[in-house]
């Protein structure tokens, strides 16, 4: 399967969160031995009043209670934004083999911004990452979402 | 309400915790306003086959189911060790007022070690933090555990 395919269906995730008031942010998990899609989701701090209820967290929260193990290590995640530092370092406790994500987040990025999770001394597993994975979609989303509810959309 | 009160509560249920063969970590929610423990919680990764169950994020998660809201900022929390990276993310989050935490990680933890979460330019709020709070209790929890693991008990 293509790389794109599951970041095209982590965008479509994105866009479910978006037309339910969520920051449009998805996630997805590929079965790396089957090359099939096994989880997806999407952003839903709001409507479960979570503030821990990131697509990446409910996505492996998901995927673990599936397989019944706590490590997915023949798996690889897919996110259209790059992960926080909370969900950074879920994804290191999970073992996935691959870590996609679509954009950069400079303001609250964990990956290549911020508290550089994988870098730090507390981080014991590091994943093969792949930042910038159909970017500008995946940026282009988040930015009309914030320019909606600030209103300064045409 | 002391201090000590909620640690030790937290301890019972880092207790709790061991005897289901879970690292033995308790967390415990304060509500500042009425200064009664709303909720608490121990480690849960094994038994629901799931790295994310913390106890700190179970906490979190149940306090803001409880009282319906995702922040909790007339909340304490109280852990029984420096919270990892990730549970520290989402102890800023969730807009705590305090963090009291008991034994210090230098491995894995993410305050005053490894990642230091509250520091990074990821981290958009911090609450006060006490560490160390009664310390030598909440570590010897923890060193019994690793040794009875490893055989090294006597």
């Amino acid at each position: 399967m293509s790389r794109l395919k599951p970041m095209d269906h982590a965008l479509c995730e994105a866009e479910k969160a978006s037309t339910q008031n969520e920051v449009p942010v998805g996630a997805v998990i590929v079965k790396v031995s089957t090359g099939k899609i096994l989880v997806s989701s999407h952003n839903e701090m709001v409507q479960r009043n979570d503030p821990t209820a990131h697509a990446e967290l409910l996505a492996i929260q998901k995927a673990c209670r599936l397989l019944g193990q706590g490590r997915l290590d023949d798996c690889d995640i897919y996110v259209t934004l790059e992960p926080c530092p909370m969900c950074a370092q879920a994804i290191s406790f999970a073992r996935f083999r691959r870590l996609y994500f679509g954009a950069y987040d400079p303001k609250g990025g964990g990956v290549d911004h911020g508290a550089h999770v994988f870098r730090a001394s507390s981080c014991h597993y590091k994943p093969e990452i792949i930042g910038g994975l159909n970017e500008e979609k995946c940026r282009a989303l988040l930015v009309d979402f914030f320019q909606k509810i600030r209103g300064t959309a045409s």
